[in-house]
């Protein structure tokens, strides 16, 4: 079993597994190649949107996103958004997942965000309870199609 | 009673019942000025960070964020993010929160968000309810100090 290694994004990485690995979570490895590179390049370009991706042997499979967002309360305070977790099928259970959430955890904190926040269904609860997140409200969504 | 004018964040609003109004949610007007402009216009220069405002006799009495998030999942999609929904106390019950909400969906919608999120406490889920959200999951945290 290879060590993962954890890093952020890279263009070669679209290509490489990691639009792949998303697609555990909603399809996403059949975006135009242009249309991928743009996302690409636009997050590449915002120093408050971070993609970190787990490497394995030269592959992608895994990856999650934190979005740092300005405040006005708690003294200009930083708010840390964790999104789109996710690890391929055939490499979980190997903690990839944790050492993901660890690195992304560890980021928000070296940026000086008061807090990192996330939303997850009650299966995944536990998961996200032994990295000290604890639950403090509900998420709501609408939909808009 | 005033009809609020609903409307993007100036810097004139800063000392004009912005920050104040920020208050009811968490100390934010003790903040120093050169911070809290700085901070504007960091947003200011973010298409994709919007603080909508509501004005009433020419001061701003509430406001909330609108975050746009853009994925490589949903062929590319935009999730917008609320944050930070307030009214001031002396102006709740005027349905001032709701327009603000309204205005920041739409906002969302026309940008082309295929959903919008937010967080809140049991307290004010019907507030959200009655504009369309529903409960899909639960806001974990963990806090940074």
């Amino acid at each position: 079993m290879s060590e993962p290694i954890i890093r952020e994004l890279k263009e070669d990485d679209l290509w490489n597994g990691f639009l792949e690995s998303l697609d555990s979570l909603k399809q996403a490895s059949n975006i135009e190649k242009t249309k991928a590179k743009d996302i690409f390049e636009k997050i590449n370009s915002n120093p408050d949107h971070i993609v970190a991706v787990a490497e394995i042997d030269g592959r992608v499979v895994g990856s999650a996103t934190l979005l740092i967002e300005s405040k006005f309360i708690h003294n200009g305070g930083l708010a840390g958004h964790i999104e789109d977790v996710v690890v391929n099928k055939e490499y979980q259970g190997q903690r990839i997942g944790e050492k993901i959430m660890r690195y992304l955890v560890e980021k928000a904190k070296k940026r000086g965000c008061y807090k990192t926040i996330l939303d997850c269904t009650d299966d995944v609860k536990p998961f996200y309870e032994k990295l000290g997140f604890k639950q403090v409200a509900n998420e709501l969504r609408l939909d808009n199609n």
